[in-house]
């Protein structure tokens, strides 16, 4: 093995470990030695590579970024209904955090991004929002969702509401029950979005304001 | 002040304080010396009132119980549409999260949870959803829920988008758009859940049928 394959082998190797630490501890939690010690090199040759926790944090983060240029990429070659390819583009996303450590790393990176002040990890929900809106604002120019769903409302609350459903899979089923919930998500919500729905005809807004009302009154 | 009412003082800055460090580093990047610290009490006074991290920890998530508590003592008391109440509940925690730093630092927990490995810290997830299941049960009962709505996964989904909306909000905005991201996802996903929606015959002549059936229905 040539010393650049085998630098490019120990890189790898550190990438991965951290990916594991990160997820078990978080940013702030993961130790440099731990993961070192986990990807079984030396701490020297761990600087050597990544000067510092957050040079680690950002090779998670770029990983994420990676899948969502593809994502942006896919979503520009593609001819069907896009309310089906935002269906799709979460379960892919969930397909892909089972099988990708680092992917698991980045979207708990981006849980804590407030602590790791730095800028190559600020706007991963920015992006993410972005790739998911476009696609969104697609389906609304085609027709393809309802009158009343607003594509950049509807595209921070999935990227909201995806970023629970991996938290609480992850801590309650180790992900193992990832894919069953985003099902559910679109069981639930897809009857609403689709073009044809129109909820002012159901019991109204001012229902639910009054039964606000009398909860906090209590 | 008495020397007893000192000692209560005294644990009420701690529990704050540590609420404070929890949300900022989360439970493995908090450190006992900066709690002490925050609290203007020494190390030795903290671990008079809590003699480990975990023992903090627990204080935060007992916070979270007696909120769920007293929501199920709402439930059990009230009287109006159930759906109603399930959208009341969300808004009400959001309000709370906004006011009540030991329960935002509860929701920081949880999120972590794997790693605490404190019996106290287990079944946060699982009472909340308990108890949104409750609600969602009798609102199905009640017929109140549209027939394909499942109500232990609707209470599974909400817990989940929830703790989402919440993740995301605090990173990106402080939770200032907290309360704004909860109506949202109402908005696009309550036209899907009430009584006499048929996802099946959304985009067909059927959906007029069944917004008649409604309107003769209220």
């Amino acid at each position: 093995m040539t010393t650049q394959a085998r630098a490019l082998q120990t890189r790898r190797a550190i990438v991965r470990a951290a990916a594991d630490v990160f997820v078990k501890h978080g940013y702030s939690g993961a130790s440099l030695s731990e993961i070192a010690h986990q990807a079984g090199v030396t701490k020297g040759a761990l600087y050597f590579h990544f000067p510092s926790k957050t040079a680690l944090a950002s090779a998670m983060v770029l990983t994420q970024n990676e899948a969502n240029e593809a994502l942006e990429e896919y979503a520009r070659t593609y001819s069907g209904n896009y309310l089906d390819l935002l269906v799709s583009m979460t379960r892919e996303l969930a397909a892909r955090l089972l099988n990708d450590p680092t992917l698991r790393a980045a979207m708990r990176l981006a849980v804590e991004r407030g602590e790791t002040e730095d800028a190559t990890l600020a706007g991963t929900y920015e992006t993410w929002e972005r790739v998911v809106g476009n696609v969104a604002q697609t389906a609304k120019d085609r027709g393809e969702l309802a009158e009343h769903v607003d594509p950049a409302r509807l595209a921070r609350f999935l990227v909201g509401a995806f970023t629970g459903l991996q938290t609480v899979s992850l801590v309650s089923s180790g992900l193992g029950d990832l894919e069953e919930r985003v099902e559910d998500m679109w069981t639930l919500l897809r009857p609403a979005l689709e073009a044809g729905v129109r909820p002012e005809s159901s019991s109204g807004p001012s229902s639910t304001e009054s039964a606000a009302d009398q909860a906090t009154s209590h």
